[in-house]
């Protein structure tokens, strides 16, 4: 029974549907194909505004391409220290945008929060000598779980915009943060000040299709040219795309992500004195322990340690094909661990 | 009726049927699941050789972190000046590398010589002032349709070695090769001095699966740190890999590679004297002049101008799928064409 | 009556002679020189060790460079949150590696520890998400005028090695250090695991001259030609490599350092109660407060606000050529301080 | 008797003693000292409209920054196949861009021309998969010893300008060029089209300074940023703008340029028969064969071989400080040499 990480979990029958389809005749190369030429009009609609997206095929060439294109190689991009540009992405922004830095900022939650960034920013200098402040990166849901409240995101943006900064999400899990807040997508992205998005499909269904979507469209300039030569435009792009069509069209975007947040809910609702933080989306942070480690384990499930591994935290992430069984394993073998 | 590129092409059933059976379960992410971990053996065993494999999704990845992993910053690649990396990839060497830089050469029939080769390095300074000749990368089959025969390659690879440098392969038609020199897989690569390959499957029947194979072992040390920060380490591994193996076991690359070829060859039998490169691969280039272009394309036939357009010269790409009605009529209308 | 910095001052008379000594006839170009020929030698007896050494124009190319030489694109160097590297050269580090991570590390009076380095590098993931462990930079006197220990230096460095992480110091104040120690340069630089230096010499008596200066004869392999492309190889290279040899061999290095640590010292002794860091260069940082601030600056004096300016911190720096009476008219103002 | 190159050259007195003159007092470092603040101004009236100018060190420094600051990383920049900058500086452009690509253009006498710009700017292609078209950098002299007339200058910046591409010339003997064309430096710079020079004077009579000069005032935006990172924001720059402002105001600029000048038009006169071009500034290009190199040799001459070693072809450079007589023992030399 595995809760490693929703990265395990298999592509979702409307996306293999949707390959399936367009897999039928010839289509124009490098995404000048049908598909994708019907990405912008489908994702404007989605968010209820014009906005240009494109393809890749990684969340991590999403959150690079669209830093690189914000920021200039002097510049510094300011995000939280857990989040997946600081920890997880090698270097990726750094690379990407020929060294600009990803400076760290602490907040509770996995969250950033207005007064840090803006602390942060007032301390930093405006010198020659000092990178030029130019990005906030914020991600939704965030690496702990969390979401931002559109409130947030605004303070944030604000903050940003006040220092001329350009605002980036990472939304790698962002459908699950529309579920849980049962808002519109546009009311946590452009309406809250965000610049551009990296939207995320494949850990919620897709098969390996993100989408960046811009929604300050003056800001695309250069990111085509940008992401050819990073080697992510696809030759044959109906593939994505049709992708990223069927996700959205289908619903599949949100009934996957509704169905998983529920499932992190059900097993929250046997493990609420074990929460380290709040559950809300498809993770869930468990301080269990060494002993009830062993005992879970025992049993069968799968799942990481987390970072503080010696002091028994853990994460479990629930995937859009999660198995219900497995949920009520846990949910049944969680409810009889005796502290 | 099309002959624009073999990348307008659909992905043959094999691979949609591996992607099929891929899309079960739970399966490690980031290159740790089962059908990953199976690329390296499988790939041995078809080149004969003990190697390792990386899948990626694009051939401009393949081929930029293939240079990027054999070239240091200050480092000179040198290519045909028709390669796809000098014309073709937005620089995406020079970016992956950081700041390498890629150096024509000169060569009929789209391929570099041994003896072009010496030149040129005898003719390039040592010193601290000039870059550092670091690699040398040809394509395979070439830009214009042609194929290297095993000697020509021993002998690029003598000289480069001699100078030190380590040797590429762009194989995004690899498999053309192949079939037209009914070849082991060996015999064009590491026995034949090449270092690193990438491997196409796209062209030929995949959906944007290509892989980075290195026959010196020596050379990958750096190489999966730079793939990750450059976003081409895909989180759902499985399904580019299972394509790749898919592609391999099932014979498609041949089949897929024999068929466009000889399709190739039905057309060219009726424009022998109209071609401007021995057609050894999936490719021709014609020489029609405007009145004919003209012709062929009120007939319905699709097809790109080659570079020196205003003299009429074309360019036609066979596909793996290509209905072999389009050939029959292509072929009739060029029969008919009165000079 | 001047503290603002050691960079304001002049460069003292041994180098302009030197310089004026190498202004005559012809001198090969690009290093090939007498003056720079002979740089190894005399570092090398300098240091009690054979060296390489290369000189450049400033401290940021001298850390740039040696950080890019030691750190592969994808690693990450870290030092200490004051350092220069991170707050004042707007990122050189990253755009000279190609996109390497400054990691900071908290530390009083301006020091890494072995313990803080070792508890960071055991927090560090080693996968491929993650940077590589790469290098640790350390200053020389710090950037709060604190020098460290020889052993100090031993316990970092062997931390380093354990995780093999190459070394490096960016010594703009070598001097003021190896002064306030009374010790022999190789003791605080190859004999405590030092594996390239920047020994700065422009801030105490230089015009435009500092050195790298490698004692792990094995990193050099890329070194000439990363600092040929980024135009720090000066074509008349003798104008600088004269004034590092006279400013070894004059012992300018050693006076003029012994003389800016006596004046702060002097500082320091009417100023003890108001001291942030121990004196132990030629940099004083007093907690002042507004009013003293004030009254000090209405006296004349000219000083820097340090970082929490609203707390009236302040930092004081004493040159080479500090006129004397301007020390005594600063003692003598801050004895009459009444709190 | 060397005539080898004009960096093998020592300081005028006139740069000597402007150092000597700046070396008292306090100076504001980076930058801000009275010295590099009167620059603009100087360098404003010199050419005879408003510029903006900075110091830095080395002419490849003075060329990387000036073209990464006129194009983007995915940028093409146009230069002559024996420019500098191809042939000379280890692909200084390529890291200071990011990766943008120099791209090579034959012509005669080492000039670029209108038409041969225009034809590779006709035929590069304009699609995201090839690199931008951003800039042309022309040399001042060339790298032959030949100068660019003001209406070459003009015909060459059109097209530049219809193709929307930024203009940079390399001045490194920028003095010679205006000597020769007895022209106002504004003939050959602004009012030509020229956006941004690599001022130099290093070659000419300083130390080791040269300038960066901005005649397209809305380019510098990044320019500052992009030096300090490079490590070439001097923090003593009183010494480089002091050197800088004395060349321009001491007329030592132009008094060097025509004795070199002069000296090589009379090393032509006797050997007018032997040259391989024209001589329009300080350099000369014989053709002596190698019965008459050993001759010239052995009679204690020094110069370089040029490229086709093999065929006996040679450089001769004359320094602004070269002495008479070994220019008169030269030109008795060549006239006794019997073919």
């Amino acid at each position: 029974m595995y809760f490693l990480s929703d990265n395990t979990a298999t592509a979702c029958p409307e996306i293999l549907e949707a390959i399936a389809q367009a897999n039928q005749g010839v289509a124009k190369a490098y995404g000048e194909d049908d598909w994708t030429q019907r990405l912008d009009g489908v994702l404007s609609s989605y968010f209820g505004t014009a906005v240009r997206a494109f393809p890749v095929s990684t969340g991590t060439a999403a959150n690079a391409l669209s830093l690189a294109t914000v920021s200039p190689p002097y510049g510094a991009v300011f995000a939280h220290e857990d989040a997946h540009i600081v920890r997880d992405e090698c270097g990726a922004c750094e690379f990407f945008s020929g060294g600009a830095r990803v400076t760290s900022i602490a907040g509770i939650n996995g969250k950033l929060t207005a007064d840090a960034l803006q602390a942060v920013l007032d301390a930093a200098g405006t010198s020659v000598h000092q990178l030029e402040p130019a990005a906030v990166s914020v991600t939704q849901a965030t690496e702990f779980g969390t979401t931002y409240r559109p409130q947030e995101l605004s303070a944030l943006t604000e903050v940003a915009r006040r220092y001329k900064l350009r605002t980036h999400m990472d939304g790698a899990r962002f459908a699950n943060s529309v579920a849980v807040l049962n808002c519109h997508p546009g009311d946590i992205t452009w309406r809250a000040g965000i610049d551009v998005l990296s939207f995320g499909a494949t850990k919620n269904g897709a098969l390996n299709a993100e989408a960046v979507v811009f929604f300050n469209l003056d800001l695309i300039k250069d990111f085509e040219r940008r992401r050819k030569r990073a080697g992510h435009l696809l030759s044959k792009s109906r593939y994505a795309s049709a992708q990223l069509l069927a996700y959205i069209q289908t619903g599949a975007w949100l009934r996957n992500a509704q169905r998983s947040n529920a499932l992190a809910q059900q097993i929250a609702q046997v493990a609420a004195h074990r929460l380290l933080f709040p559950v809300e989306a498809n993770e869930l942070f468990l301080k269990l322990g060494e002993r009830h480690k062993h005992t879970l384990r025992t049993a069968g499930f799968h799942f990481h340690d987390w970072r503080a591994a010696s002091r028994g935290d853990t994460r479990f992430v629930v995937s859009w094909d999660q198995p219900q069984d497995s949920v009520d394993a846990l949910c049944d073998a969680l409810s009889k661990l005796v502290d």
